[in-house]
């Protein structure tokens, strides 16, 4: 069993995936972690906020691995973004649709509300957008081109995911996925 | 002054577009839209829920009209989604990077919690992809393809709002909006 503070972070985060912050109370996150009430004060004097900020960064940390670990294996960048759209696809259908992003619920919810959440949402978003302009930069992009088609890529599946967990259904994965997938074919020609 | 009911539902849709379903108390909704309490339940006997599901159907509509005034003027489809991004970033500015989408932030929150809620989300989502559909349609398109491009354009501009709260930076809806732009282009082309 991870350690008591793993616990409390990883609880955190499949919490927010599923229902988002708000929802999400502390005594529902040391039942999930099967931590003591008072470890989480203990481990976050900050409380929920510091908690958050922290379940916010572990898990883009963790999501970015998984976007290296999708576009590598792939041929092409062109395969790549259509792989890890389908993988995506996939793994939602899988978990009922409730396992998309861990960050985007909490992004819409906090942005206006906390600092401390809104920067962590975008330190997680800017690691993202600076390892896919890397890899396009790999793939001979320039770095601006690199980065508009990194940015268009996650806005677009942040989005799919919104609309595919209320349809209940994977169509928005595939269509945004064919559509950042032909514009780095286009970019890549 | 419009009537108390239409008041409640407003004040509903803003504060779900700000900070989100879950953080949005009753009490909240009532002295926003300067209703006494008791009034929420008159009109609404079902609750929160019950008024969330109107709040999100209302709202759903008026944003359906705005695609279309978008549309309307613009010389071409493909100036039509430039201008619909930018329009958007415009007014994400204007408002502190408070006011995107009524629907998105509810839609990741609810998704797995609240089928009456999700339903209304996704009646939603449907209206706009019929109504975006219909549009292509006329330029030409086939029903499969202009049905594909609308979800594709949906999803890019959910998930650029996403991004642009978090990042503080319009630079999302500049970049998925182009990436957008550019595959009706050449779909139409």
């Amino acid at each position: 069993m991870a350690a008591t503070r793993d616990r409390i972070v990883g609880a955190s985060a499949e919490l927010f995936r599923r229902q988002g912050y708000s929802a999400t109370g502390v005594k529902q996150i040391v039942t999930e972690a099967q931590a003591p009430f008072g470890s989480l004060y203990h481990f976050f004097p900050g409380g929920k906020e510091q908690l958050g900020a922290e379940a916010i960064r572990t898990s883009g940390a963790t999501y970015e691995l998984l976007i290296g670990s999708v576009f590598g294996p792939a041929s092409d960048p062109v395969t790549g973004v259509r792989d890890f759209f389908a993988g995506a696809a996939e793994h939602l259908v899988e978990t009922g649709y409730e396992d998309a992003c861990p960050i985007a619920t909490v992004a819409l919810e906090v942005s206006s509300a906390s600092e401390v959440l809104r920067e962590a949402c975008a330190d997680v978003f800017e690691s993202w957008i600076a390892a896919g302009t890397a890899m396009y930069e790999v793939s001979g992009l320039s770095r601006e081109r690199a980065r508009e088609l990194t940015i268009a890529m996650v806005a677009a599946l942040e989005g799919a995911f919104v609309l595919a967990r209320a349809l209940r259904s994977t169509e928005p994965l595939q269509m945004a996925g064919e559509v950042v997938a032909q514009a780095v074919e286009r970019a890549l020609a």
